[in-house]
């Protein structure tokens, strides 16, 4: 059998606390089991105030790809247009969806490693009419950058336009609000920066949003993937459009209450300065960020180009074999050309940082890289200078 | 906070053992950590083995109605003719995923206490022409009855005609075999008589079914409900189409292991033996089956009609909440005419289908029935003269 | 690999809840961690509520039998005169203890399938001159019977003797005070009616008792059996003589949790309601309690003669191989003589009481018993009218 | 509620391992159950794997400090003539139970920071006559030291004196045998090295120590202490002389199991190797070991002299604090002067003492110490170099 890698950081899913381990250990219950229904009840209260938002949130059953199409699939009718901006793998792939329920792209790109801006975005939509939606990949992990996405959906609202928000890794990353920030529909995934299992989509649907998918010609009803099923029998009537994960729900309800317990301003905090401590070990390292500028770079995991000299595929798989520490490689049109230091969920801690830094530090120089020894661990240690577990309150 | 029941006695989602919570406690590994790689796979060789096959599995990502939507969306092209068999709310509910995919359905029904007569079927095909698919439930959960599903498969085969079986509540209550019993698509879920969680879908596809997505003028391919996708990322390269429900995964593994080490066929001779108790008690209670007769009812749970003096909701509301035993009730349309004794999973055993009997005479009672005490158990421990875990093998 | 039981319903150690194991996964932590410290500050807190106490109590790390040894070697000195009662294997044992501390042993016994009267416990204090202590097990687990120990200890009092009473498996079959009951020290269990682990003693100390420790010429200190040293490095100094069994006592929080959250009233009443419905079934099936009189039968536990025709270890054996269900026979002179249905914990309920009455019914039947199959759980179920989990407050 | 740390890094008990942690949620069985038999059986089995040892060995239930009192109290009868070694504060400790037990003890002691020399040892057994017994620590927590005690024990034998040794956080931190050093009986605790659960205690004892208890004038018996009575029961009637802590033994049973699939020489090689790292940042961070020369450093754990111009409180509340990690202080009389780097268990590994050596850094730069950042980790990680979990086989 495969050993195990001791520290699962890569960039979700990722290692889950000893709470959430306790939760999932719940007896399961019938769905339609009173215990149950309030858990379920319970569980989509938590969301919204790690969601900041008084909009309805839907939970559905698969993760956050599901919800995504769910999305899309819910509200795009043929031939309706759709402005997709494209800043990494991720928000390439939302144009496959718009297709398939016969939308029609309208793609504004940058490159796999810049930020999209909000000015083009308004450009666009002054100059295309009809533009219905508006897609756009929050934290775009598999490049390690983020978008604007406060000031890109503020504009799409100026113009009546959807904004659908895939903020699956930019949940707990920075401070979000849909109300605030204008987004329509957040589509979020439990197994990155909240620390849960992998098996649910949380979505928050803005009034705006809920009209649109009503006002279809043809609304998407019947369907796993009608946001509408879940408005019609659980939101509205407390019943449910098909039966539930249960065990992936006593699990998200336990990592919502931790992250409510620590409080959402100092749970981002904590993923923040992770990440600038990250970061600070990578340039003392002399390796570069992959993004093109710091002031992009996400939260959730530090994406690093791959020295010259180095190949992607040995560094990771050295990381792990010789010091049991799993991190993620480049994905999709970036596999080979960058890693991932994951710090999300637990692992946005500096006892994990420094861990995952310090066996960085160890590979590159078992691969033949130099540099003194610690180099990247004092950057680190400097940067979390000031931090402090009980502000942060790490929940156990 | 509710109280929680002492069993989870429903039909589904029921009480997992033990040995699956522990299971379920590993820690989330990252999706394509070679360790996760491992397991996914050994899981797909272990449900082959309790399939009985030896055609392609896919392990979806949601619960089995996502795995039946997709396997009509991957399936069925528009102006397809669909043979709809309907002997409850699930065959029924078939129509409206033909109907969302644009296939054209032809329904066989039968009330919802009886089942589908192989001959009709063979009627039906011959007598319209240009039949691509039938759908039909194996194990109709709400009602407690099967259909004849090796019949009418074979019948199906006879005239080129694909086969979809809804066998979410089948697999492991008869033994079944896909190539045997001519099912092209099997649908299945862990969380019946596996025992297990409620977040996948359990699929077995015939190598004509395959052909048959691919033939279609445009095959499904990029969604979450392409079971193409599925053939080739996973099946074809070892990559997923998007992340698997990693615990949900592990808590998969562990139920497939538990039945095989128990063997199929003594699993489903436990589950056919506490189904013929729980009949047994029903009957020695002066109760009604639902089914029409005793050789339609499945062995996964066994539907009792209501008694003109008492009221479902009361019956299943005090066993809850003076016993701690968790039934269901009717569904869809059979609401308020039924209750459900379920013996899936650990709950097909003669200690709790005692249990369970024990406390519905106790409630029965309670709410002003009269009989001997002990007349249902009686029976019900008459009926397992001659069990023997030595030979059924339960595993912990 | 040996199989597992599918209801561990010995007489202890007994199967604990599924929220006892969630409560023993928490992190191990040092035992000097602020956290623990807390932990068990909290635990001894919760167990003075339970034991219904204002004396300061006692939690030391092994299994009761230690914590009799500790309370023997802690009080009695070389020469003291022992009153020791003797209706059972556990009362006879306790002269092991005394004679090894140097202790004089006065015996007075009765038949093991009777109780000592406090008449004659009286006369003795009487007739003997100059007995220091009283040792007496409430409920002697191995003959499922019980001693008036409130009567007795309230009858040492008037003579200045010091009690010291085994309640292993007494706390939490009856109501008990060690005030209202006048017992200086009461060593209970938490692997028998509480549903713990068998790793810890839980003893309560009155004034009077700690007074005779230190009065002892050469008191007991710097021993592992020493209850002194709790008194003065935990009670008064919130430090621990030795290091306290972590999970263990995670494990014991929780169970007194539980009891405390269902009532000690209702957790008491629970567990004499299952002992009656058992020995119900008892009488019906024609069998014979071992106690005297059911007047002082344990409420933790059933004995039951061996019907002549049959055998005690046949009867356990055939009952866990092939139903699953695991009882306890007789301990020391008593084995081959009696078997002991177990209603400890969990299994003190309608539920569990039922499955191990119905599948000691299908044995004995097997075994080539005759009468009617249902008989006892009938009585059972008759003697369960009434219940209700409401009150009982079952807690998961 | 104290927010617990997040890494339990201690001096034992320390954290425990994901597997360790389900092996313990198994069911609780009945210690008679024929299943709980086998893993008790199975468990000693595995101890003598892990002893290295075909000696006998006893579990006795409760952590070592009972197990060092049960060995002296069943060896030591009154008048006989101990020599004990005394390098500690545990080695000062069992001059109390040499006397509780009525041993006259022969102190031979050095400095708290020292260890014993052999030649010393020798002289002193020249020297004093009719010595029985020789009492001496092999590895001495809470100063960080050890003692050869396989010179000490050989010479000890030459001498036909038996030999005791307290190897509780010995055992795993060096390759020890009892044959090969001459232990007659060695003394070693679960939570220490093995990272298991601190409710037992693990013994092995050699044929002249079984021969030596039952030459005793009065061979102790009928007492928890006595080992005699676990080989009169347990290893010769395969009978319990009272109830074992069961998910003790099940913890126990996992560590002892993934110890041996590691290996004992990848073991002891991970924990010294861990050691060395752990000294090497010491040293660069310009602070003093405890200990007078490395050479008799333990492997366990590191002990360190605390700065002048700080606080030992200060440290390691600060680390706790802030930084989640909770580490050991000094104990008895060396309280405030040392703490402790614990890597015992799954902390000996680079990631952990890596992440504890930078958070201690990061500590000591918060309390005003200077030096640049990285200075320890980057010791730590030279140190590290050819380190490969492939050959120390972690197991999770």
């Amino acid at each position: 059998m495969t050993t195990w890698p001791r520290f699962n950081m890569a960039s979700g899913p990722v290692d889950v606390t000893a709470e959430t381990l306790r939760a999932m250990q719940r007896p399961v219950l019938y769905h339609y089991d009173p215990a149950f229904i309030e858990i379920f009840s319970r569980t989509t209260s938590l969301l919204k105030r790690v969601f900041r938002t008084e909009y309805d949130v839907v939970v559905m059953q698969a993760e956050a790809i599901l919800g995504l199409e769910a999305v899309v699939a819910s509200l795009v009718a043929p031939g309706d247009k759709v402005l997709n901006l494209v800043s990494g793998v991720f928000g390439k792939g939302m144009e496959d969806f718009i297709r398939t329920y016969g939308g029609d792209p309208v793609e504004l790109s940058v490159p796999y490693n810049a930020a999209v801006d909000p000015a083009d975005v308004r450009r666009v939509l002054q100059s295309i009419p009809g533009i219905r939606y508006l897609t756009v990949v929050h934290s775009e992990t598999p490049s390690g950058t983020v978008n604007p996405v406060r000031e890109i959906c503020r504009i799409a609202r100026e113009f009546d336009v959807i904004s659908i928000v895939d903020t699956v890794s930019g949940l707990g990353s920075e401070l979000l609000s849909p109300e605030d920030w204008a987004i329509d529909v957040a589509v979020a995934g439990p197994q990155k920066c909240l620390g849960g299992t992998p098996g649910l989509s949380l979505i928050s649907v803005s009034p705006a949003a809920w009209a649109a998918m009503e006002a279809r010609p043809v609304p998407l009803r019947g369907s796993f993937l009608s946001l509408l099923d879940w408005k019609s029998t659980w939101i509205d009537n407390g019943r449910f459009p098909y039966t539930p994960s249960v065990t992936e729900i006593y699990a998200l309800e336990s990592v919502l209450e931790q992250a409510l317990r620590e409080g959402m301003e100092a749970f981002v905090g904590r993923h923040q300065a992770s990440a600038k401590a990250a970061r600070a070990a990578v340039k003392a390292l002399g390796l570069e960020l992959w993004a093109e500028s710091e002031s992009i770079a996400t939260a959730c995991c530090t994406a690093v180009r791959v020295p010259d000299s180095l190949d992607a595929k040995e560094i990771i798989d050295t990381l792990r074999a010789r010091y049991g520490v799993m991190i993620a490689g480049g994905y999709g049109e970036l596999a080979g050309k960058l890693f991932r230091l994951g710090h999300m969920g637990q692992a946005a801690h500096p006892t994990l940082v420094v861990a995952q830094v310090g066996m960085l530090e160890r590979t590159l120089l078992d691969l033949g890289m130099s540099f003194g020894p610690g180099t990247g661990v004092g950057a680190t240690l400097e940067s979390f200078a000031g931090w402090n577990d009980e502000a942060a309150a790490y929940p156990v």
